[in-house]
C-alpha cells in the first residue's frame, strides 16, 4: 500500500452533479462522477481527490469504479495522509466514543462505517479479540494501515478477518475469514454482568448482536416473575439476559443448533440453566404450533434475520413481519409485552411499524406501544444516511 | 352522573364511513357518523352506543356533538357500565404496568390517554399527589367517577384538577385548576435519586416533565467529568441529573424566574449547589451570545417547549429547529454532545430529524448521531395514532 498524496489522481464531478456532495454527502456515484478511461482504469479502493465542475475541492475519497457508491469520502483533507497515524487518530476518536458510553466494558462495536469517519468499515470489539468486516474495496485497501493502527491502539491479542458479508460481491471482493493478527482461540463477551462464549469465525454477524445491547436491557428490566420466550434466539441474549433479570422460565427457540448450544451453555457457565431450556425448529411454524396448543408467555421476542434481502423482497417481508407479529401476539399472556424487531436495511422504521401494527390489529388485541428503539449509540448514523439506521424494535404491552 | 347503559343513545356510523371505526381506531370524526337532531342535542360527553350501517355494534363511546373527533371510544362492550368499578378496572391496568416500569417509584404518568383506554385524560402521579387533565368533554363528565375509583386504587392525599390546556377550548370547555380532593400543599417529585419540589398549580404541564426521564438517563450518563448547558431548562431536570451524575459545571438557561428559583432549589436540596449555575434570559438569544464569545460546553441539551402550536406554524417551527440545533452545535466543544428535543404534535421525527440535520450540516462539524429517542414508555402510544408519539430527542455526538 504506498499513497503519496501528492500524486492522487484527481476526479471530477459532472456538472450540475455535486449537489449532494457539497451538502456534506459521504458517498459519490458512479453517474455524478466523469468517467474518463484513467478514472476507470484506478485500482478498485484506491484514494483519489475529488473535485466539482467549479474547482472547489472536496477532499480525499475511497474510489472504486465498478461499484455504483464510486467514491466515500474519507477525509475533508484532499492531502491526508491516508496512514497508520492517519488511522489512529480516526480510530482513537471511534474508542474514546464508546469508552464514554460503557465506561470499563470493552465489548461494543467499535467502528461502524460512514457515522465514524471510515465507510464501509466494521469492527467489533471482544475485549482484546477484534473482528474487522471491510465491506468496500477501499476499506480492503486500508486493512493494513487500519491493523497496525489498532495494534497500537489496543495492542490486541487477535485481530479477525470477518470478511464474509454479501456485500462485498457489489465490490468485486471475495468472501474470506481469516485471523490478520494472533491465532484464533476462545473469545467472549460480556454484557449486564453474563458472559458468552462466541465464536468470531463463524457467528452470525461477528459472532454476537452488539445492536441489541440497550433492548435486552429493556426487556430484562420487565422480566422478573415472567414466563420468556425468545424466538431467533440465536445464542439467547435476550432469554438469558431476562433470566438474569429474575425470569421463571425462559424458553429459547432456533433452527441453529449450534447457536442453541452456545446459548445453553451460557446458562449454564451463569448459574441459569435450571430456568432455562432451549427448543429446536423453525420459529414460525413452533410458534404457530404453540398458539394451536394454548401455550403462553409473559414476554415474548421475536427478533427474526432480516426478512427482506434485497429491495424486491420488500413486499414479501412486510407481510412476514405482520404474520410474525400476529403469531407472537398470540403467545402474550394478557398483560403480557411483545418485543418485536426487523434488522432489514430494505424496510424503514415506518414500514416496519406499519406492518407489525397491521398484524396486531387483526388480533383485536388492545396494544400500547411502549417504546420504539434502534440499534445502541455504539451504532452512530450519519447524520445524511438515515437510512442506515437499520434496527428496528418495537416494544408493546398487550390487553 | 347518572348512565343507565341500557338506556344509552344509538348513533349511526354514515354508509360507507365505518371503514375507520372496523379496524379499530379509537376515534370516530364528526363527519362519519349520522348527525340528527337527536344526536346533536345530546350533552356533550355523554355515552352512546356506536353502530355501522351494517348493523355492526361497535361499543361504547364518549360523545360530543361540538368536536370534530366527535365520538372516542371506551369499551368493546355497548352496554358497559361506566362507573366507578369500571375506572378502577381501566387504572388497576394503568397502575399494573407503570408498576412494573418503575417499581418502587410512584413518580410517573399513570394515565396517557388513548393508549390507556381513557381517550382525553391524562393522570400524573407525585407520590400521594394526582394531576389529572380531563381533555375532553366525555372525561369531564367521567370525571366523578374517576375520582372515586382513584381514591380507592391509590388514597391518595390530593387530585388537583390541572384542567388548563388550550386543547379543552375545542371541546367547548372552559379551563379552570381547582383541587377535587384535599387541599393543595408541598408536592414532591423524585428521579434517579434526586428530589424536586413541584408546583402542581402552575407549573408547566402539570408540574414536571415525567416523558423525558429516560432522555434525563441517558444525557446524565455521559456527563461525568462535563461541563454542561441546559437550555430551556424549565426547573433543571436534564442539568441537575447531569450534576448528580458528576458534571463538573452546570449552567441552567431559562427566561423564566419562578422555574429558576425552584431549579436553583433543587441543587441546594440536592447538594449540587456548587456545581450548577443560572443564567436567566431568552435561550436563543443567550445562546448567540455565548457563540459570539467563544463558550464551549462538553454537553449541550435545548429542549424547547413546542415551536409549532398548530399546523400553520410548522414551516416557522421547522426553521426554528434547524436555527436551535445550528446555534446549540456551536455551543458544543469538539467531541461533546448535543441532545435536542421537540414536543410540538404537528412536526413528526423525519421533519424534526431533517430540520435539526439542516441545520447541523450548515455547521460543517461531523456529527454522529447516537440515538433516537422519544417519550418513556409510561407514555404509551395508541397503535393506530402513532401521530399521538409527540415527544422526539436527538443525541449526537460532534466531531
Amino acid at each position: 500500500m504506498t499513497d503519496p498524496s501528492t500524486a492522487r489522481p484527481l476526479l471530477r464531478l459532472l456538472p450540475g452533479h455535486d449537489r449532494r456532495v457539497k451538502a456534506g454527502h459521504p458517498w459519490a456515484f458512479s453517474n455524478e462522477i466523469a468517467m474518463t478511461p484513467a478514472a476507470k482504469a484506478l485500482p478498485p479502493g484506491a484514494p483519489v481527490r475529488l473535485e466539482g465542475d467549479d474547482g472547489v475541492r472536496h477532499g480525499t475519497w475511497l474510489f472504486n469504479p465498478h461499484s455504483l457508491i464510486a467514491a466515500r469520502r474519507l477525509d475533508a483533507d484532499p492531502a491526508a495522509p491516508l496512514d497508520a497515524g492517519w488511522c489512529r487518530a480516526r480510530l482513537g476518536a471511534a474508542l474514546a466514543l464508546r469508552e464514554k458510553l460503557y465506561p470499563g466494558t470493552p465489548y461494543y462495536r467499535l467502528v461502524h462505517a460512514e457515522a465514524d469517519g471510515l465507510p464501509g468499515l466494521v469492527i467489533d470489539r471482544y475485549g482484546d479479540a477484534l473482528a474487522l468486516q471491510a465491506n468496500t474495496a477501499g476499506m480492503e485497501w486500508l486493512t493494513p494501515a487500519l491493523v497496525e493502527a489498532l495494534e497500537g491502539l489496543l495492542a490486541p491479542r487477535l485481530i479477525i478477518a470477518r470478511n464474509d458479508a454479501s456485500v462485498r460481491g457489489l465490490e468485486g471482493l471475495a468472501e474470506e475469514v481469516k485471523p490478520l493478527r494472533g491465532t484464533p482461540g476462545p473469545v467472549r463477551v460480556e454484557e449486564a454482568g453474563l458472559g458468552f462464549s462466541v465464536d468470531l469465525l463463524a457467528g452470525q454477524k461477528t459472532g454476537w448482536f452488539f445492536d441489541q445491547r440497550e433492548n435486552r436491557a429493556r426487556v430484562a428490566r420487565l422480566a422478573a416473575g415472567a414466563t420468556v420466550l425468545d424466538a431467533f434466539c440465536h445464542t439467547g441474549g435476550f432469554g438469558l439476559a431476562a433470566a438474569a433479570a429474575g425470569a421463571e422460565q425462559v424458553t429459547l427457540l432456533d433452527r441453529s443448533a449450534p447457536a442453541l448450544e452456545l446459548a445453553l451453555a451460557a446458562a449454564r457457565d451463569n448459574g441459569l440453566a435450571e430456568r432455562v431450556s432451549a427448543t429446536r425448529g423453525e420459529a414460525l411454524e413452533t410458534m404457530e404450533r404453540m398458539v394451536g396448543s394454548r401455550t403462553r408467555f409473559d414476554i415474548v421476542v421475536a427478533d427474526p434475520p432480516a426478512f427482506a434481502k434485497s429491495r424486491k423482497d420488500q413486499p414479501a417481508a412486510l407481510r412476514g413481519y405482520g404474520k410474525l407479529a400476529r403469531l407472537a401476539a398470540g403467545l402474550v399472556a394478557p398483560g403480557g409485552f411483545l418485543f418485536i424487531a426487523s434488522c432489514s436495511h430494505h424496510v424503514s422504521p415506518g414500514e416496519f411499524a406499519d406492518a407489525v401494527i397491521g398484524g396486531l390489529v387483526r388480533t383485536r388485541r388492545e396494544a400500547k406501544l411502549l417504546v420504539q428503539s434502534g440499534a445502541g449509540p455504539d451504532h452512530p448514523v450519519h447524520p445524511l444516511l438515515p437510512e442506515s439506521a437499520y434496527l428496528k424494535g418495537l416494544l408493546f404491552q398487550l390487553g
